[in-house]
């Protein structure tokens, strides 16, 4: 059985854009990331992918089943389907989940089998996941920036503190990341 | 000339005490961290201390003197000096500052000679002094929790962003810290 993995970038300040709507800023390594070992791995162990409705609309969605890296089954959450659906491939397609967050990691991980599913943002889709006790693992990656504003990644977590575990070793895809692990101890398991 | 050095700890979700003001869940390792070659090293390398009126309120002032691991002297940002002058010794002493961070960290400056000057939080000190732009160095400690609220150690920054430099080679002082250190580069230098 595999893992459900939170993973996101922000900077030490805890925002996942600026002010602006930009990440500009968070990705000075794009294209750097793309060729790292870590990806890399991240693609092979990835079962199934789990997206909100503005992380999916920020790409062409027809270009998904050509050009995104996770090329396995996509359950976006959304309160409404697109009208077309959006090109799929022998092994990318694409599911629209209404029910809410929690019937969508549960397709997620039927699709995904012994592999893991990766959640891929928005903020909304990452508290959502958190709140429920969704995810086994945190994988937060700090870029060297106080962006002074923007969208918080951590809020509206509710009071309870959620512990974590730190996950020693990780490596640094890149020189100017500094890549936090942990293993999500849940509320009310 | 020594470095500025702003140091905390804080929780993955940015906070520096939980919403009922405890810090306990961010120094699970406390008695081990005053132990550490860290600490030890920052005692040596430390001229002065600026500490915020509520950060000086925390302990007794008048057992300063005798525990405190800094035997240096203090410069505490007040808008009020109390009434009666804490105990001191001959390396610790104690000056209350009431016209602004500037000044406070100018004279902990002149005081610290070669050696660095320390800025003990809180978070109200620790944010005036980035803002103004006179810290060299950010310490940042994370804590495996997320506390989901307290009080925010990011926050009030104006939303010009400040680029940091990752400072490699940073160690742990204990397993379940991670220690991130930083150069800042200032707006406006």
């Amino acid at each position: 059985m595999g893992s459900v993995i939170l993973g996101m970038t922000m900077s030490l300040d805890g925002f996942i854009n600026d002010p602006g709507g930009s990440v500009a800023r968070l990705y000075p390594d794009f294209d750097q990331l793309r060729e790292t070992e870590q990806l890399r791995e991240a693609i092979r162990n990835t079962g199934a992918v789990v997206m909100g409705r503005h992380a999916y609309g920020m790409g062409d969605p027809d270009e998904y089943a050509d050009n995104y890296e996770f090329q396995a089954p996509i359950f976006v959450l959304t309160h409404e389907p697109p009208q077309q659906h959006p090109r799929e491939n022998d092994r990318l397609t694409f599911t629209f989940v209404t029910d809410g967050i929690e019937s969508a990691v549960a397709q997620a991980k039927a699709a995904a089998g012994d592999r893991d599913v990766t959640i891929i943002g928005g903020a909304s889709t990452f508290q959502q996941c958190l709140r429920a006790g969704l995810a086994d693992e945190l994988q937060i990656d700090i870029m060297p920036v106080l962006l002074g504003g923007g969208l918080r990644l951590f809020e509206h977590l509710g009071t309870e503190p959620i512990e974590l575990e730190k996950i020693g070793g990780a490596e640094n895809p890149t020189p100017v990341r500094t890549a936090l692990r942990f293993r999500i101890k849940q509320r009310n398991k």
